[in-house]
């Protein structure tokens, strides 16, 4: 973000005049004209916003406001002072992302609430985009606001009917639910039915929901609910008054119930609703990345995207261990001398393993190798809320840490380090430095860190300020490091990838690991880049070729819910610069024909075109590589599989290519026979326009290389 | 401790029969055979233990076990597996200390118990010294016992009578009260009126008091409770049953409400009873230390005693600030440029200031200079449980931390380090290493920290298992950088020191701080050392000279309740290897006779010789430096005043020595003339008899040197 071009830059400063009357409203139009923001105050003065796109109606006049500890609220008895619209427009360019450049072009108003029994202000800053609506409080230092702690934040965005919605349960400590689809009078309903177990969880409420929340208005307006730069506060969900159809803001609480500490001046994060009548637009916003800042790193010049394998999918799947011997119920790390204990045999992450996938990487063409349960104590690592769980630093006897570096830099590949902190996080503070030196002394440049299970201190959950300060201060000791981060169990992204770009993946929702157990729902994959990636990239690990656990671990019966075909997809319509291929070698060598597209597949774009899209139902994506002239294609389908007529008009007009087809076959099916794909090759142009077909749960890849 | 004697070491080991009766006791008698613990299980598998002193009853038979959470609990349905009756006896060297060398000689039970029905044990390990017990649990690991969390410890300490005690409330966060002394029936009653407000305080229950609680039966016999080694566990308190005069241990709560997390194998602190008919062997007892593990630094060579003066009592009386501005109601160190800020003038850690007390440290043999509010945050740092509140590293503009190292260093004396970290944690450890580092930089080899104001992570107690964990590690973290911790409002002192000597003082009570403040009960000082010092050292500070606050603020009217002689004696009375001449430099100018003896007085020694004592009414002791013939003898005095008549047989024999007595004028009285103090030489050997007197909150100080 180094290259940041400013194309533009309007500022027009309208000041309005002093003191408004509670009813004359502030009015704010997008650049387009096609979205508008109105502000006022209501007879009590009570801050509310009400949004129309195209006419319509699409947030119905809404509160605003905040409920504080100890002192009067921040909900009404206010006045306008000031308001003040302003015009901006830039073009920035990411140092990795879905298009080379990035344009952030809103109105502003930014509207200065003075709350005088109080003698303290209160302002809200909205920013009204061609694709959405972000506003977010800004709480100025004032006599009587200067330390104060929140009990809640009441932000409402009232429906305009009952919309439908792809929804997963409000909860404290996760987001690995499979997504409900439903009208919002459905909610109620079908929440006790929307999750299934997770190592930690903490489901908020009958009707509460979490964000990023995807609907559709019955009169076919999609709109998008999350927030953006989520940095010291709580991460927000929404409670849904299901008789008036209202949502409200209700932030993760602390220990002891609290919802946030703040210290005057400062900011919430950025509240968002994506707006548009065509699912594609949702898809292509990037409304949540430019609200946040710009990249706060001088030197990004060490980050760069991930292709990775790794000894990873064998212990999901059950077929060897994270640990290294079954005598230990109860590990002192300090306590245990590895090299005395018997051995289980079931070691994953042993010498020759490791090296068998440094080799397949460096032969396919990966950057990394990804090795999880190097280090010792993975024997009663989970479910004890256990404080020195790990020090991330002694390696098991059968890992050879230096051996296995040199080898995979002889090789032109690099380990991929794993910290799992089982949710102790000031253990992980406390050998975080140490952790991170290791890491540089031995060559790793990324990490992906855990926080399976129950948060230590404990009372404090996964996405409560404690947990979300952590978090960052994780990435940013990193960058000092030079290291890039991929955190899972950690809060859901919110763009903060724009400022910090070492934070190149996130899990936060329910990944690929979830085919060897329970299973994902069908059509997860044509939901996911509709909610959980609005807020950034998503380490889904796809690209499994062996849908049959059975086969791996005669105990697990799992299957996973996709053909081949669509597993190829995925690496093009769920984006991230950070992929796994993450099934085992030998599933892959039974396959290197449809392997070839992973390996050609790129990880960083000049440019994303969303083709066709509709949540729940199939997504079509085409991406140039980016400095290539090289294009891939992928669409994945739900239950109802779905048939494509592509025009290839983004191609350079007069310019022959060979696309390499990877589709299902006529009778594939992600139950029965998911392992039936076609590969076909044709030369295409410009003009070229491709009838596609996805099987139910299935899908199609495709490579276009300039001939 | 590194010259630990193991000068006896006998081992007796009795193993008795197999499994044993309910009825059939473990009888186990201390060396000296005074003492008598009776170990049974009560009809229904209740673990159960009586003490006997010379015959009479002092602990009537009481229960011991633990409540634990989701499981059965570890308090009946046990039977003796075996039991081991063995013998210890050694001597051994601590690094600094009140003797030279100390034995450690018990008789010890270690009685293996089993709860079938849960397939798990339970062990208790008595060990009986001629001065006391101590009892802990130990946790073998089983199969129904790994990890675990402990929802109580149910200690009880059945008392024989309605005593007098001297005690504080129990309360979570603050140990900083008077003493009240009372019969146990009206603990209830005084409660309420115990205590005054602390920065953090949580007081536990009507009838909840804290240990050490120091008690005389009606029959004369002193008794004092408390713990030893307390080390990744929650801190204990008594409640009283007042109806049956039982006290139970109760654990400090966690943010959830629990007292504990457990992993198998191991163990709790030692619960610890000192016994005797002479309150002088309630002083000289080393049972805590002994009870604690010996050293575990390789290297003690970089640890010694430290005499200082300091930039502190001009703060604590209103004099100067620790802050640099008024211009800051709100401090974010990063975005704050403190060279353009209005400095206030009030600041007392400015360079000239803190040259004053270098010279006067290096003129007057003092070994260190402490300075607080050098670092910059100190404007806002109290009262808003703010996480970022210092980063310990940056000096205000004023105070130029390398030019005064260099200052300090070309005198012979060291700047003594302050930490303060408003009770924010984990700031604390995120800037710790750092902030270690830049005190080995710039050549400071101790830190006073301090823990003022509630906890981060907000929801945990100072007393907890969580920051009973942080402060160990602090210490330990501090040993690596080869320095000294002085901790403030942390956890009281358990005797750890024998381990880590390296922690040469703790706060944790009521020090002289608060003479400039709400004060301090007249026989306070007659009161700690049976308490407060039982664990450890205090860093009581004393050394005031000037007792009346106005002359140094004219708003602050607070009286210093102690003669100028007493404040002399309490080098003595207090011991501590560290001690502060704590009044002002201006103070001490004015009475340059007397503040001779702070200039002589030893701060670490070879013995320590108790001559009188009675608990809120006197204590007089003498102590021979160490290295050294001199002989440093104190006296400090409550409401009544007190005379002795000295007897000074510890001298050697045959030799002449000069006394300079420093004492209570004959109208001197702590409240109308506490400067009134007579200075007076004698030649005096071992036959020599004194005759003194103290006043009213009187007392005196003799150093006796051979001619």
């Amino acid at each position: 973000m180094k290259n940041v071009i400013k194309s533009m830059l309007l500022v027009v400063m309208i000041c309005l005049a002093g003191k408004m009357m509670a009813a004359e409203p502030i009015v704010l139009n997008s650049p387009n004209g096609k979205l508008r923001m109105t502000f006022r105050l209501s007879q009590n003065g009570e801050p509310t916003y009400q949004l129309e796109y195209k006419g319509k109606t699409v947030i119905r006049p809404s509160h605003l406001g905040l409920e504080l500890k100890d002192v009067h609220d921040l909900q009404r008895g206010f006045t306008i002072k000031k308001s003040t619209i302003s015009t901006f427009d830039e073009t920035w360019q990411p140092v990795w992302g879905e298009t080379r450049k990035i344009r952030n072009h809103y109105n502003e108003v930014f509207v200065e609430l003075s709350q005088e029994s109080e003698e303290r202000g209160l302002n809200i800053r909205f920013r009204l985009y061609d694709d959405g609506l972000g506003f977010r409080y800004e709480f100025p230092l004032s006599k009587n606001l200067n330390y104060f702690v929140i009990k809640e934040e009441h932000s409402q965005f009232a429906m305009s009917g009952d919309n439908t919605a792809w929804w997963i349960p409000a909860d404290y400590d996760t987001q690995e639910y499979n997504y409900t689809e439903s009208k919002l009078s459905e909610i109620r309903e079908k929440l006790p039915h929307a999750y299934d177990n997770n190592a930690s969880q903490t489901i908020a409420g009958p009707t509460c929901v979490q964000t990023s929340l995807q609907m559709k208005t019955p009169d076919g307006i999609y709109l998008n609910l999350h927030e953006a730069a989520l940095v010291d506060y709580s991460c927000m969900h929404l409670n849904l008054d299901d008789k008036n159809m209202v949502f409200e803001s209700f932030l993760t609480p602390d220990a002891r119930g609290d919802k946030g500490y703040l210290q005057a001046p400062c900011k919430s994060p950025w509240r968002t609703i994506i707006v548009s009548d065509d699912a594609r637009d949702m898809l292509s916003s990037n409304l949540i990345l430019n609200l946040n800042d710009p990249c706060k790193l001088k030197d990004t010049s060490w980050i760069h995207p991930v292709k990775y394998v790794g000894v990873w999918w064998e212990m999901i799947n059950g077929m060897s261990q994270w640990s290294y011997t079954w005598d230990l119920p109860s590990v002192k790390l300090d306590a245990i001398d590895y090299t005395k204990v018997k051995p289980h045999g079931k070691h994953g992450a042993n010498n020759e393993n490791v090296r068998k996938y440094i080799d397949f990487a460096a032969a396919n063409g990966f950057d990394q190798v990804l090795v999880e349960g190097w280090n010792i104590g993975w024997e009663d690592w989970f479910g004890h809320e256990k404080d020195d769980v790990f020090d991330f630093v002694t390696p098991y006897p059968d890992f050879d840490i230096k051996a296995l570096n040199e080898y995979a830099h002889s090789k032109g590949v690099k380990l991929l380090m794993h910290h799992e902190t089982s949710g102790s996080v000031r253990n992980y503070e406390r050998h975080m430095e140490a952790a991170y030196d290791l890491m540089n002394k031995y060559g790793y440049d990324a990490v992906k860190s855990g926080y399976v299970g129950n948060i230590l201190p404990r009372g404090e959950h996964h996405y409560g300020q404690w947990m979300v300060n952590h978090y960052l201060y994780a990435v940013k000791e990193a960058a000092k490091h030079h290291i890039m981060v991929n955190a899972h169990e950690a809060v859901r992204p919110t763009g903060l990838c724009r400022t910090y770009p070492n934070l190149i993946g996130n899990e936060a929702a329910r990944g690929t690991e979830y085919e060897a157990g329970a299973g994902n729902n069908v059509n997860h994959t044509t939901i996911l880049p509709f909610t959980r990636l609005q807020g950034g990239p998503m380490d889904y690990t796809p690209g499994i070729f062996e849908m049959d656990m059975s086969k791996m671990n005669p105990q697990n019966h799992s299957h996973v819910n996709s053909t081949l075909a669509r597993q190829l997809a995925l690496y093009v319509t769920m984006y991230s610069p950070l992929q796994m291929a993450a099934d085992l070698v030998e599933n892959y060598r039974k396959h290197m024909a449809a392997f070839q597209f992973i390996k050609d597949v790129a990880v960083d774009w000049d440019d994303s075109r969303y083709l066709e899209a509709e949540p729940g139902q199939y997504i079509t994506v085409a991406r140039k590589a980016k400095n290539s002239d090289k294009w891939f294609v992928g669409c994945t389908a739900g239950e109802k599989g779905h048939v494509s007529k592509l025009h290839l008009d983004f191609l350079d007009k007069g310019r022959q290519y060979v696309a390499t087809i990877y589709a299902d076959a006529k009778d594939a099916d992600y139950r029965k026979n998911p392992q039936a794909y076609v590969i076909s090759k044709k030369t295409v142009t410009a003009r070229s326009v491709l009838t596609l077909r996805a099987a139910a749960g299935g899908g199609y890849a495709i490579s276009i290389m300039p001939k």
